[in-house]
């Protein structure tokens, strides 16, 4: 028989990794709207955006002015994603409550998204970690390709669990391990998390889903039978790089708290606002959201 | 952990559930060409067709037709729906190797959907199957609105285990229990399997899922990890009454298939040869498939 929790948390990153895979940029005062009604739908946590060069992110350029304008509800954390010192000063400027920093399983994966080894990668994430810290910030970490990667396939689990420890060892909060490209399948995930429960602590640990191959709630389940109990998702699943329009990348919060709901787990969340808030992004963007609980919305 | 069967049996019900739901009728050469590329990808299973009045269904008015032009493969059973003892005899008329007789766990499905009450459809059924038998045929059951009905909501599971039991007694060979409306969710599963183990035999379920609200595959792990090692889907995810456009209906054939595959549960069936026939149907509907596997497909 199935083991489920009584409570899960979501960790809304629409904002951030939705948004930054859109193409068409959204307008400011959307965005904080968007946000505000986050914050009402009753997430405790929201990644509200990234502190990142608008050369590489432009749809995020705005974050200063989101952070300083959104509406601050008690009990949510606010976060924002830091790729580096300059984006820890910029995130310290403005009263954010958590900042992430990311770095990738996969030696390749890392070096075309960082332009540094693993190895190198450690010390410039230390820096950050410590400083934040220091501004008396929590930190999350985002670890990217834990269950395959588009250049090496397969990443061993091992290797994963040795980023993982050096990551938690500087100091980070809580590690996100995440399916980048979409590939895991729930008995990876099963053996993945019977070895990482022997090595790391797991309160410390969060599930970042893709739905590119509809598996995203089965493992969500599986992992709900370890005793994982937070889990990362994006409102309609916007973002997590899509293959194709309407395709699924990262896995839907309405999908995902529809289904915990179902099994009586509770999360905290409104679905009913929640697919207010999923309806104003739709109409922003002006393009139907691929998860499920939209497309039946949709059909109303 | 979990606990995975070594084989798993799929049986295709596209050519009959899936384009029973098509607005567009396909051409009976496209079927019947469709239906040959089915049998070239390693199925062992295909229901083709219902012989059903064409006034009710009239995409599938070519049942005969269908039935006598198909290249039949050894190895494959080829099926068909018959709703009462005229569809019977009209399949019987083609050399068909297995019937499929339907009815509801619900009161006010069955009696929307047949006409009749769960207690006068028993009599009705058992001739059908009884002559199928004595004809030599064996007989396969769908049991519809297990998970829950558009009409009563839930369905207690003893009311389903005691459909299930006269069915079975009829002489049914194998019953597939089918969440018509697609709101299964994992625990209710678990839940429902827990109890039917201990009533009837598992080696004649097989579980019939629809991807409505994106639980599907979760719900074919539950399912796998009690031991069912029989699945329904249709290729593309057609039919099961979608909601929307582009929303889904039935599990795809091809999502399930790569799932099983990803966790080395075999199946006997060719992916390659499978998304080629999906792409052929596809094409042949002249609409996008609603299937992870397809949406990737669509962006090389």
């Amino acid at each position: 028989m199935l083991e489920l929790p009584e409570e899960v948390t979501i960790k809304e990153v629409g904002p951030r990794d939705g948004l930054q895979n859109e193409s068409r940029e959204v307008p400011t005062e959307d965005k904080i709207s968007w946000i505000n009604q986050l914050s009402e739908a009753g997430y405790s946590y929201i990644e509200f955006s990234s502190f990142v060069h608008p050369k590489w992110i432009p749809q995020l350029k705005d974050a200063k002015q989101v952070a300083s304008s959104i509406e601050r509800k008690p009990g949510i954390t606010y976060a924002a994603l830091v790729p580096n010192m300059k984006g820890l000063e910029a995130a310290l400027e403005t009263d954010v409550d958590e900042v992430s920093v990311f770095m990738s399983a996969s030696e390749s994966h890392n070096k075309k998204n960082i332009n540094k080894s693993i190895e190198e990668t450690y010390p410039v994430l230390r820096e950050v970690v410590q400083e934040a810290k220091g501004a008396g910030k929590t930190v999350r970490g985002y670890l990217s390709t834990v269950f395959g990667c588009p250049y090496e396939g397969n990443i061993p689990i091992e290797q994963v669990i040795d980023v993982s420890k050096h990551m938690l060892d500087m100091g980070i909060d809580e590690l996100s391990l995440g399916d980048t490209i979409g590939v895991a399948n729930p008995k990876q995930v099963d053996k993945s998390l019977h070895e990482i429960q022997k090595q790391l602590p797991f309160k410390d640990i969060a599930m970042h889903f893709h739905n590119t191959r509809g598996m995203a709630l089965a493992n969500v389940l599986v992992s709900l039978n370890h005793g994982i109990t937070t889990f990362d998702s994006s409102l309609g699943g916007l973002g997590g790089c899509p293959y194709a329009k309407g395709a699924s990348g990262n896995l839907a919060t309405e999908d995902l708290v529809h289904m915990l709901h179902q099994m009586e787990v509770s999360t905290g969340i409104d679905e009913q606002k929640l697919r207010q808030a999923a309806s104003f992004i739709q109409d922003t963007l002006n393009k139907p959201l691929a998860s499920h609980v939209m497309q039946i919305e949709r059909s109303r």
